[in-house]
């Protein structure tokens, strides 16, 4: 796509900091990363998110991200590895190009996951019917 | 494994709010969701997370991502879909038998992504050298 950010630098006409690199896949570090050494593999094809990711290519994602997670895990040595994909605007997606963050974990790097919320058996009952119609 | 929650749920003796079965994986509820409808995929077959799931099953993970994904987004009319997974106790991770957090967003729910960082041009460079390595 002409304006899209990842798709010029899959082409080379925007710098990046690559990581990896093969046939179907480019991965180079966030420049606003959560901590240094957050990654972004993004499918060479244009694809808005992974919602909309075509058949092939995810069956071949799995695999690059498990690859590159363990990559930056041993040369970090980080504490573990956290992997989001946010998939539209309302999940804070901000580049329509389908990209999965992997985010290394440091010792007292501070950061919390979201809370959770209560629910009644009744209200989990209807939604998993909902999601299984 | 004998002590493991999820191979519990897998094998029928733990009961769960199921949304999605097929021969590797098995889907259901969050009962502590950040919003309601927050799912877990986890593979039938136990692995302590992501990073040491088999060759195989890494294939075919994408697929039903993405599948379940989009039955949560149409079946809830979210506005949006965070995937997640964390990996090791240093990323959050408490059950230790690899699982994808589906979480469906809504308009409003006031969830907040992690805030970025600024390093230098060298301090990336580096990171991406030692990850290349």
């Amino acid at each position: 796509m002409n304006d899209c950010l990842f798709c010029k630098i899959v082409a080379g006409e925007i710098p990046c900091y690559q990581v990896y690199e093969d046939e179907n896949f480019l991965a180079f570090l966030d420049i606003n990363p959560v901590n240094l050494g957050h990654t972004l593999i993004v499918p060479k094809k244009h694809s808005a998110n992974l919602l909309e990711l075509d058949a092939e290519l995810s069956k071949k994602i799995g695999p690059v991200i498990k690859k590159i997670s363990n990559k930056i895990k041993d040369s970090l040595k980080s504490n573990g590895i956290n992997i989001l994909i946010n998939n539209e605007i309302g999940a804070g997606q901000l580049i329509f190009h389908t990209h999965i963050h992997i985010i290394p974990r440091f010792k007292d790097d501070g950061l919390k996951h979201w809370p959770s919320q209560k629910f009644t058996a009744e209200e989990f009952q209807a939604t998993a019917k909902k999601i299984n119609q």
